[in-house]
């Protein structure tokens, strides 16, 4: 029977890419594993996965009575709703430890870095094995996407590395102008439903006994969201209701300015304010800086719910 | 601002050792880290770094404000009691996962492996440090404790092969024999008051939000306890009186035979014999091929439990 390797809810590139990734590794060395999805891909990890010629993994959501390896996320909240019933065999991330508990031992890869391929790399370097042509593709895609290509404060020299290694190994000569089209892809606005746009990248967090939805959206050039900025205040007014949350935020990264504009709905924007020290105006505020949601945000959030 | 390194409440060798072995490489890697313990030494790790030569770390037992990294657990319960106040930078451990969460990401190095010194050593390597020879002698003591002289089914190939190179550093020729002297220092009785005997080994675990304390003496030959064990059985029954706790279980493992007497008080016997799938009488079972609290008692008992 094979291990299941999955990545959280609402799949980011990193998620999908270190599963593919993690998943070639354990098979490499003699452990069947399959890489599978929670939910649909975003635009930009299609992009990811047929620039390099590699497969879409089976969407699977329900794992009772099997073994799973974890990427990219160590909340319950982001993980399989029966995830009780399965057996997580280990952990890769680059996140805050979230409060997955197991009831046996397990191997946890996890590290400050800013992405989760970054770790796999090192997995590869570990376990002495070569890593093929089209996963280096997508490892190194999904590095450059997490660390907004070197430009997040997660980013780390370790990323950087794993990027020039993976690239010589992929074929690609300029990455940075690859990471570039690739972010271009990612902010696609046009054609895209709001709440689309909305749950591209959105998790949820418990800050103290209250739900907490963060969701973001990056951009090479923030203006294009100009002409769905009022429908998208609307809709997480509305994911805000439905969801039963405190709270919803949509980041609106620009990565060229360096910095993200913050559109929020509460049930007291006080405790949002008090997090960034700024004042909420219509709904929303720039945050200069501001590029990590997992760095920049959440810590501040949750040290103003606690 | 120097990190501590910490184990454990009711340090063993594994919790007193691996804080000075990591502490030593975080320091040889540049980042100025102190191994402190929550409380006292027991005889076998008191003769451990006597044999060695180091020096026992001092008594710390709050931590609010300070950076920490743990070793040997992952769960609050065994963790210190502010903990939350402090910043968590880094797990190594080789339990299940516990509930300790962080607001930031760390770096977690969790193998199931035999003990947390042999993931010590595969961070030594990682970092291309020497391991000093008092240092390796500690970590192959640790190592020959928790695995058992290598019987407990916890143990892995990993285990032994970093026991080996370990030993040839410190230039003990016999390391088994050595070992052997270890365990005869560990189960020594006589003199010895019954409650710290309990207590020698002794970790709380919360089950279903029930509270088990499983305490653990391991010996080379079990009749070493025929004198005291009626004692053991009142002091238990008193323990779970004392901490509000559903259960206490004290096994007597016997190396030699490779199996344990379980000695257990509870609110709910039956729960207890169905995981084991026996019959308890006079509040004792003879649990066969039973050596490892944490591979063969702890899951059985969390499963009955939930």
């Amino acid at each position: 029977m094979p291990a299941y390797v999955l990545g959280h809810k609402i799949p980011d590139s990193d998620s999908i890419c270190s599963a593919i990734s993690l998943a070639y590794l354990k098979n490499a060395i003699g452990e069947e594993a399959v890489p599978v999805r929670m939910g649909e891909l975003n635009p930009e990890t299609t992009f990811i996965l047929d620039t390099f010629g590699l497969d879409t993994p089976e969407l699977k959501t329900s794992f009772a009575g099997e073994s799973v390896y974890i990427v990219d996320h160590s909340d319950r909240a982001q993980s399989p709703d029966d995830l009780s019933e399965a057996t997580v065999l280990g952990i890769v991330d680059h996140h805050k430890l979230g409060d997955i508990t197991t009831s046996a031992p397990l191997e946890c890869w996890i590290r400050p870095v800013g992405c989760s391929n970054t770790i796999i790399k090192e997995m590869y370097d570990y376990y002495n094995v070569e890593v093929p042509k089209g996963i280096a593709g997508i490892m190194m895609s999904a590095i450059l996407s997490d660390t907004v290509i070197f430009k997040s404060p997660t980013c780390t020299p370790v990323d950087v590395a794993a990027v020039e290694t993976l690239a010589a190994i992929a074929g690609v000569e300029d990455y940075k102008a690859f990471g570039v089209e690739m972010f271009k892809v990612k902010s696609r606005v046009e054609g895209t439903p709001v709440r689309e746009l909305v749950m591209r990248d959105f998790k949820d967090f418990e800050m103290s006994g209250k739900r907490v939805g963060i969701g973001q959206l990056e951009t090479v050039d923030l203006s294009v969201f100009d002409s769905v900025k009022a429908d998208l205040q609307t809709d997480i007014a509305r994911l805000k209701q439905e969801g039963g949350r405190h709270s919803v935020c949509l980041l609106l990264t620009d990565i060229m300015q360096e910095g993200s504009e913050l559109l929020v709905v509460g049930d007291d924007l006080s405790i949002v304010e008090g997090a960034f020290d700024t004042s909420i105006i219509d709904g929303k505020v720039w945050l200069d800086g501001v590029l990590s949601r997992k760095k920049q945000v959440v810590p501040p959030l949750e040290k103003a719910f606690a």
